[in-house]
């Protein structure tokens, strides 16, 4: 059994080689240089995790966990062309520095280069593990055409947020567990508990992301709090608020949107406050990242090897803030 | 053995389904819209012709051909995007019709269900045929790029170009056709000749298309002519002009490039004239057709079965115009 920095450390070691051939430098160094950024490569150590949970780590986890980190990088490079985004990680997106075609054209072929990596594991599994990707790959486009979608319409239910949500975050995350459990040898009730878990999971960071964006400490949450506000962007905390204001409350928030106040932020957190958004974002999280933990119990694994599981979702959800 | 017009009605029949579920309605909209817009689905029907060539059609033979042709589909989507083609088919591209943005993801979404069809076949064959369309995948996007490079240079030499239209345009074509032989269970060796009569098929007609936007009658070729000289485009014959030109002929071509004068195609194509170029593009076309039939002979095939493919070679190339 290895912890979770411990996995990250050798899945690290096994990633950081070069992906793509030297020619046309043009397109590939495109490639290189996004993947060069880092990232805390949380997804493909997800896979091994779920691969150890059953068994010794196959051979065949290495490359499906690098098809799944190359997968989330042909999104995040296709999401800035859309977002239009100058930065990651603090450095020029792909489009900002090589233009919108080459970062088009970059992160196909970053796909493809996914599909070789999931070519490279043995025959057994490689209809079961294609199913679950392609099937993981479609909901997350379908979840950025939502996103898309919800910045165009002015109200955005509760439920459709949650949907989208599911398939533009959590969906990745609970397929890379399960991905990995396939090759672990897990059986169909313990690879849907373990889907469930990841899925569960995370809604939960993603509600914890939107709480942080709005209440965090900046010096703990590492960046600026209130740039979802002041992009009016629909979020857990904003959807709840329009849904359960009063009418005062809502003319404010109304107002606030429209008119972008120097004091936006303040004023829409102290409504906020007045909804007990807060505490609702708050107690929604725990609820989901409790659902999370009973799936994992119910899965039939020994406790021991269910630890760093246990450390992945501390990892990813603190409690305090 | 079927006819290629056989084989491309029965796939029509088999392909004219819905490939994509019904919600996002925004994303899979903008997919089915652009399959509707048809086209002459020449590479899935080599894919079956390279299967017959060999032994009966295996139900293996229809979900790889689709794949062929949405990978294709695929690559047309997001080509468009990047020449910010308004029409293709006199009909509006995605994009100009739903957004770059989502027609970037329905690109995306469409790679994604091509893999889903690859998944369809059985085991037996499964890492082989991956791993020529994964290959070829990656060629195409590297051909789409070395064409953007070159728009921004000012000169291209002639086996840099050749070098682009094999990547772009060729490997397609040949991979279909071994991609067909695979599933009929054709040897090495004979895959290889297929691949390579594909190869230089798809070099004679980007030559022939070359060829006809110049020279060709615009009533037989069915769309206007001069347009790659108007868009100073590198074609064949404008590199072998620009190579082959005496000094003042040379001078005469970069004026008329610089000045886009009302009668400059009819100019240009008067250089071409007096450089030989006609005749030279004409000539190498038949070199590539003939090696392309060479390929053809030397497999070791009895000669009846290959008639269907040389009705293909006489589809795509016409010898007059």
């Amino acid at each position: 059994m290895h912890s979770f920095e411990d996995l990250a450390k050798q899945f690290a070691q096994y990633f950081n080689v070069r992906h793509f051939p030297q020619q046309p430098a043009t397109l590939y160094d495109a490639d290189e240089y996004f993947l060069s950024l880092g990232g805390k490569r949380v997804r493909p150590v997800m896979c091994l995790m779920g691969n150890e949970l059953f068994d010794e780590i196959s051979d065949d986890a290495w490359p499906v966990a690098a098809a799944i980190e190359l997968f989330h990088n042909f999104t995040l490079i296709h999401d800035d062309i859309m977002d239009k985004a100058p930065l990651r990680r603090n450095k020029p997106t792909v489009h900002a520095k090589f233009g919108d075609s080459t970062a088009l054209l970059a992160g196909d072929v970053m796909l493809v280069v996914a599909y070789d990596y999931l070519n490279r594991i043995k025959n057994d599994f490689l209809h079961q593990i294609l199913h679950l990707f392609n099937r993981t790959a479609k909901e997350v486009c379908e979840g950025q055409q939502l996103d898309m979608d919800f910045e165009k319409k002015d109200v955005v239910k509760m439920d459709e947020y949650l949907t989208m949500i599911e398939l533009k975050t959590s969906v990745l995350l609970a397929a890379s567990l399960q991905l990995g459990s396939i090759l672990g040898g897990a059986g169909q009730a313990n690879q849907e508990h373990l889907y469930q878990f990841g899925r569960n999971l995370g809604i939960a960071f993603q509600i914890q992301d939107d709480y942080l964006d709005a209440f965090g400490d900046p010096a703990k949450f590492g960046k600026q709090t209130g740039g979802d506000i002041m992009a009016n962007k629909k979020t857990f905390l904003m959807i709840k608020a329009l849904e359960s204001a009063n009418p005062p409350q809502l003319k404010e928030l109304r107002r606030l949107m429209n008119e972008n106040p120097d004091d936006k932020v303040a004023k829409v957190l102290s409504v906020f406050h007045d909804c007990g958004v807060d505490k609702w974002a708050f107690n929604l999280k725990d609820q989901y990242l409790n659902a999370a933990f009973e799936h994992l119990e119910e899965m039939a694994v020994v406790s021991a090897r269910k630890q760093p599981l246990k450390e992945l979702a501390h990892f990813l959800i603190q409690r305090e803030y």
